[in-house]
């Protein structure tokens, strides 16, 4: 299957935290495995806080994308549709929580884990564990709704 | 007066949000006026999240540095120094909450006031107000805490 960053449409391609059509973003990406999102990311060796250790702000914008696909994926099983196979639609995020329990060691992969704690017609919630060689080095919390009508300027989904 | 994140110790201005030292990053940087911190800040035309909105993981990425920079502004404050002339001391964030309260438009000059609403031995909590053409955008809490000595492996400050 394919992350779901992947499958928004073009228009909805140019996040710099995900966007396939930002040539300077990040590129986060999102797999649905079993009902929860999961997504895998290196750092650069200049996402730094202090040496040896990743930006916060990295962190956050990671973790922001990541919740924003997994809270796609969520509407989509709701919806009886295949995150991963058809088309994803486009959330933003209306409140992000970062909790940094410990410093995230630069220069290892990061593990995401996303799961929707509630999924309603409004907005969908979303809690994140991200992990550096197994340790726990931040949990989040993120507030989605689907992207309004005012926001899209050019695109069109569903 | 210089901004606060010009006076860290080179060992901690590596930030890739704000460090003078780090040539690919963000140079986030805080003023102390009349017991705030104040700071401007233009995304970069890939900062997007949609076309024409900025990126949320960015707004989060400089509402951290600056609230950070800010919450160093307030301990000096209190300690007897003087912000913005004295050496920056270098905290470190354990929470970040932003609530985005409208789409934030790409390409105007971005506005950050950060208010210290608590200071103690510990911690220091920031309230951020983030503006674009007078309409505030996002509202954000950071939890700051001094940099652990854990984390500073070549750096002294103080």
């Amino acid at each position: 299957m394919a992350a779901l960053q992947d499958l928004y449409p073009d228009d909805f391609a140019h996040c710099y935290g995900c966007g396939r059509l930002n040539t300077n973003g990040l590129h986060v990406r999102t797999e649905w495995i079993d009902g929860e999102g999961i997504a895998r990311f290196q750092p650069a060796p200049y996402h730094m806080a202090l040496p040896g250790y990743v930006y916060g702000g990295l962190i956050a914008s990671v973790v922001d994308c990541h919740a924003i696909g997994t809270a796609a994926g969520a509407s989509m099983t709701a919806a009886g549709r295949t995150p991963g196979r058809d088309t994803t639609p486009r959330f933003v995020t209306a409140s992000l929580q970062v909790d940094f329990l410990r410093p995230t060691p630069l220069g290892l992969e990061l593990t995401l884990r996303a799961r929707p704690d509630l999924v309603d017609d409004r907005k969908v919630i979303v809690s994140v564990i991200l992990s550096a060689d197994g340790a726990e080095c931040a949990r989040a919390r993120v507030i989605a709704v689907r992207a309004p009508a005012s926001m899209v300027k050019e695109a069109r989904v569903d």
